[in-house]
């Protein structure tokens, strides 16, 4: 209820404890079918996990509760599979979570529910990439105020701006496709040598199979439970040695970060006084009927506010001591899942508000006029500097631009006025004309073009 | 499920979405309840509207979805408690939410839930305090291994450090409580001037009548609505003034972090290696049968790893723009409402695990003894100055300590093997007095009797 | 050069490595100090260290280099210290630093600059307050456009925005000064059990003078160092126990933030478009003439960005283990130092800024009037609601703010468009009244009167 | 003073006042230099503002009070090097700056800064990751106790120990190396449109010149003023774009936190009583003559600490409004040289901390045996299953790890003693066997051997 970004959103669901349940249970799956795979499980116990392992046949809130003792959802959930499973098949049930590691099955499950997360995440993004595009395409002429410090400089085009958002989100995209395409697979065992994979408990020998040994053993394992999972193979488990999820955080602050940007740009060109753009469908106000707020922008504004922060959390859990950690480890899955929503969340109004935004050129000229050609003053300064010196010029703009701001009058005007001479040296309609802001644009069409020009990351 | 911290506790119910109805809904009914009271509605109205405001008669799923448009629930609420009452008593339907902004009611909710919480963590806190009260006398001249940059340095008493632990608490408690007893209702209207209560909307005038003026109006109204919440009245409408957020935050982030030192000092005494204290009931592994882990240690350890960053988010939301912001409000929501409950959850953790923490002071004299009297260098240092001269002592001991270690033989062995004639100038029993630990514990039981003098701060 | 913010402030001078290392040998003399006090030194030995600890005897540069091996400055400084002692007082040498760890020498000195640093920071808040409480009063009734979400909401007055600005500020200034009268020294000896303290070197006894134990012994000691520190005495040493840190921390991330508030509606208030307020002597451009950019506001705005997630490092530094930690104390000095300049500078530049601030209300009255009405909908609407029905009425805004705002007319002609009939229940100079934003300040004047009775807390 | 990891430091050196002052010199005579070669400023004028542009014929001070006005020290800069070119060649003074924006400058210089710093960094952890190479090579199968929640898991190899921290920086490596590449230089104007570097002031026509159009004119300029600074070119003017900042903070921050998980672990595995590792020339104390800190790890572990609130600041200001922002960008410079310091401090404590380790195995195998094989119990466990089922092996192994520890006998006799019939089923020596950790390594030799051919990124 306090989080309106995402209620009822795709990345809402994908990130609900329900999700988080079905891959926990999919990763005791795959775990058991990669065993079967390489010859250290019957396929029948592989059949009867897998069949087992759904999760509405378990209780969340159960196993939440459950979770406070030994401090993590794994144990009470791997009692209540094997007592599934044991009633189907209970000669399958000894081959539940075996040899495994509470961290190698959460670990495993919160990268699958990351995985499955960002491809909507992705598609969001790339949506509204889309329609800036379109946006940017439309506008690459369309002059509006540049603004630098809160005050108009010199003038842009709306299109440069778009094409400027657009390159932040597709940077977004392609960290966050990145990242994606790297999310590993869980697997260790209790301290990370996998040495559990090789115990076999017949009951004649106690010890490893030496054909299991020479196919590889347990390491051949990682890599079957890898494909099993759908998730990349590690080079090493990965436990206290959290690059995948320090990636993953700095990719998911980046976007929403990224889409602050357009947020922030909305909020102040939506401004009552400025009015360039709005929201299509802004939001209403429950107390004022005039009001159209920008809502979208807000959100996507908040949103960029708190990932930063949950992001420094799973940073720092870097240092994480021993080979599981007594703490670290355990601060990741909230923000983890947070940050998820938040960038998911944001990405959602993003494309929202882009597919929808309004944008009033009339007004940008309007805003461009409103200090009477002030805006174009460097380049006034420009042209004038080899006539009067480049000092004498820029005291002369400064002066006008005062003038022309107490008495409300054209710069031109002032111009002449503080310095009588100055008609003689230029054209009155040249002077007119360099003060015209729609003719000072710069390159903003062609680096439009020139940005427009990337596409987003693909992936296979 | 990601939580086990707080999970089934009075905290996670306190701040569930329910939780945060029914508060929605009490600001509501005391709006109405405190327009009455100054002559601003009939009372006929605000019984009517306190009797419709349960939530169980809301649909908070719904609420949620229905957020999004205005980016906040108190829009869809208004509209469902406004047909709700006007079921029942259609001539008090308009009373509701009138005059009021979303921010006036979502703010006073977030503080009543953070009233109804507070509570309980502050008495968790309590509960901690006297648990290591006791843990402190009854080991106020235990000795054990005082521990700096990881290596023993001198003897401390454990009473000490128990006492340490409960004077950080008692520092989260009293900073919580007083929060707790300055959390303010809100009321403002659109932009914080109050002027939509003073409108009345009699037809024959469009004024504000002059006796309400007269009894003080808007701002008595303030008052009287700040009784009825049972919150403070604050002297300005804090839309954008957003002292007790950032307060609620810091104390908040404190508990946190209070609680961490416990908790970081619970992680090294029980270690394997170390084996001073032990939680009661520490988990077990899904794995290993032997182990027993400091579970509520790394849960609380975990609480202090993500308190600091979601309060640096609310602290952030101080530099708010305007009336009411467009980011800096919608981002407080879910950091504040987590934060309570990650203080919530380790401040249960910690009431648990101070209750049942096991101490062992054979462990700890075996530790101090670990380094053969090593650990009372310092002392042997000062004593042997006069007779050796201050650096010679220094290099006798760093000389004696290496070969103690290597040798591993007793300190004073040593001594007398890098200082051949030392024995002649102090007696050996004298030597080894010096070098036991147990004799020098400085002035930790006065220390400790000290702090145990300090008792939480109690509020009226 | 990164920060012109307090580049040639007070408070860059007072935390500068110079004014530490001042802070660390004031702290090394005072304890000699005070153990001559209570009979544990002799006059001369306090006599001869504080004379020799005159920080431009010193060399920071080749100090900060030798601190690496040791990992904090005290050590080679106590050598040096020790030395020049020698030279002048070879008695004396060595009485200095005797018994202490480089933790209360260090913890005492970032006291010490701390306390030092925040007088000048709560008198720059005290100047802004000042100022602003002759703006507020100034301005109690100028009505301006309230803006919420951006928008236009209703009217309020300059003069509540101010007193606003005021409240938060005093908020800080308060906070700040309740933290520096508590500001404890640190004294506890290598494991915080004042061990050493108590250790005499008299060469016939190796024991603890009777006397001194009758007298209070060690405690005692704590207590008169304190007071020639001029710092309050902690009721336990707090080498691991950070709440005085953790306090400052949080006061200092609150003053950043409350000026982020300032800060964040002067660069509202002075865009180009709104041009309300402007800051006096606000910068120039390297490019563009005309410009007069709000930079005291930017660089405060900056520093509103920086001090919430310092303060979170320092507050996360609570989780210290053992009796003096390895790393979690290490992490403390950079950010506190930067967080004391990042709030001094945000002081200072608000102290200017507020000075200087001018006020245009002919813009603010424009701006009000450029919605031709629409900014009192809401009092509109609660006027009309009697005659017509509230739903009706605000359906009837609504429609009439669209086309009010496409086709730039006057509101109440827009309601008379839309509304056909409704002048023969409202004459149309009610009309306008109601949509002169000037009449609706609600209850501005006196919120503001009511602020500015706060005065800022006074400290003996 | 308060920074001894980075003290004298290359590093240090390299992100000092002069380096920034040398860095912003060399972007604004790359400037010109550029306009030169693309025609639009004559090669003498390139000459002679390269000739002036020499950082020691500035004075930082100076420059850095002058700062405060405009709010950052390019304006001022600009003002000094016009003068010092001028006194050379007059004629060269209007070409100095020309068209630039501060921010083209000042972006351009910490980009310059990042790049000269970043090969110090990453030359750094590559020594690390060689010295950590040769221990994980030398210890591929040397038995410790693998450690979980803080507690005796199941035995691992320090040599896959080395291996892990080595991935670790490693990945830092890599991620800076990829950073350091695609550090673009910044050139845009005032807007980010290139307008000014269109404009000529030839008096005769104000206008564009045709031909420097033809050839791409400032797009062209772009291009070739990376080419002049070596920095990469960029797609758009980013100021307003963060992308660069946001990539730089986050992969410092990875390299401080993946340094953390070295220290957390040194830490660890030197305290006193595992003594597993010792630095080698571990840091003395100033009060303890027998402790060797582990400082290195300390001073790490402290940067670990830091480094992620200032990447999140960082990440904060993608949120940047309009063309150049106030706030956002100001609040940049000092996080990110910051955080340069932070890393760069802890990748040289690293090399050197990992250059000197010393490594006790003995001591491993001490602490391995100090619970009588239980750390095997997993092993035994498994072994155990199929003779007596699984869920009564676990609890006999319980049972068994209970009376083991608490009558401190081999977990064997434990055994024997809670299941009389056991040594009947299982021959006692293959008990003693499957007990004994050093045969129960699992695969960290062959995980170690493959991590170990993972080589460090190179670029060309």
């Amino acid at each position: 209820m306090l989080a309106p970004a995402r209620a009822g959103s795709a990345v809402e669901a994908a990130t609900g404890d329900a999700a988080y349940l079905a891959a926990l249970l999919d990763a005791e799956a795959a775990l058991v079918r990669a065993q079967a795979a390489v010859g250290q499980a019957p396929q029948e116990a592989a059949d009867a996990v897998t069949a087992a392992a759904r999760a509405d046949a378990f209780d969340v809130r159960d196993l939440a509760l459950r979770a406070r003792d030994g401090g993590n959802p794994v144990i009470p959930l791997v009692a209540d599979l094997t007592a599934a499973v044991a009633r189907t098949d209970p000669a399958a049930a000894p081959y539940v979570h075996r040899g495994a590691t509470s961290q190698d099955i959460l670990d495993t499950a919160l990268m699958l529910v990351a995985a499955r997360t960002l491809p909507t995440i992705t598609g969001e993004l790339a949506c509204a990439a889309e329609s800036l595009a379109e946006l940017a395409a439309a506008h690459r002429s369309t002059p509006m105020p540049g603004r630098t410090l809160t005050q108009h400089a010199v003038p842009t085009a709306f299109g440069l701006k778009a094409a400027g958002w657009r390159a932040l989100i597709l940077d977004a995209h392609d960290r966050l496709a990145a990242v994606r395409a790297a999310l590993p697979a869980q697997l260790g065992g209790a301290a990370g040598t996998l040495a559990a994979f090789d115990v076999f408990d017949t009951s004649d020998t106690f010890d490893i199979s030496e054909t299991f040994d020479a196919q590889g053993g347990a390491l051949r394992l990682l890599g079957r439970f890898a494909a099993e999972t759908g998730l990349a193979e590690p080079d090493l488990p990965w436990h206290t040695l959290r690059t995948p999820v320090a990636d993953l955080a700095a990719a998911l602050a980046f976007c929403a970060g990224a889409l602050g940007k357009l947020a922030a740009d909305v909020l102040v060109l939506s401004r009552t006084e400025i009015g360039e753009v709005a929201e299509g469908d802004g939001g209403g106000s429950s107390a004022m009927p005039h009001k159209t707020n920008p809502v979208r922008a807000a959100l996507i504004a908040a949103a960029a506010r708190q990932a930063p922060a949950l992001a420094a959390i799973l940073v720092a859990s870097l240092a994480a001591e021993d080979e599981r950690p007594a703490g670290p480890w355990h601060a990741e899955w909230q923000p983890l899942r947070e940050l998820l929503r938040i960038a998911g969340g944001a990405a959602r109004q993003a494309a929202e508000l882009t597919a929808g935004l309004a944008v009033f050129p009339e007004r940008m000229r309007e805003n461009l006029d409103a200090t009477g050609g002030l805006i174009a003053s460097e380049r006034i300064a420009a042209a004038l500097s080899p006539l009067l010196g480049r000092a004498r010029a820029k005291e002369l703009l400064t002066a006008a631009a005062r003038r022309a701001a107490a008495e409300r009058v054209p710069l031109a005007d002032a111009l002449a006025a503080e310095e009588p001479g100055l008609l003689k040296k230029v054209p009155e309609d040249r002077l007119r004309r360099l003060a015209d802001p729609a003719g000072y644009l710069g390159r903003a069409p062609e680096l439009t073009d020139r940005a427009l020009r990337r596409l987003p990351r693909t992936d296979p």
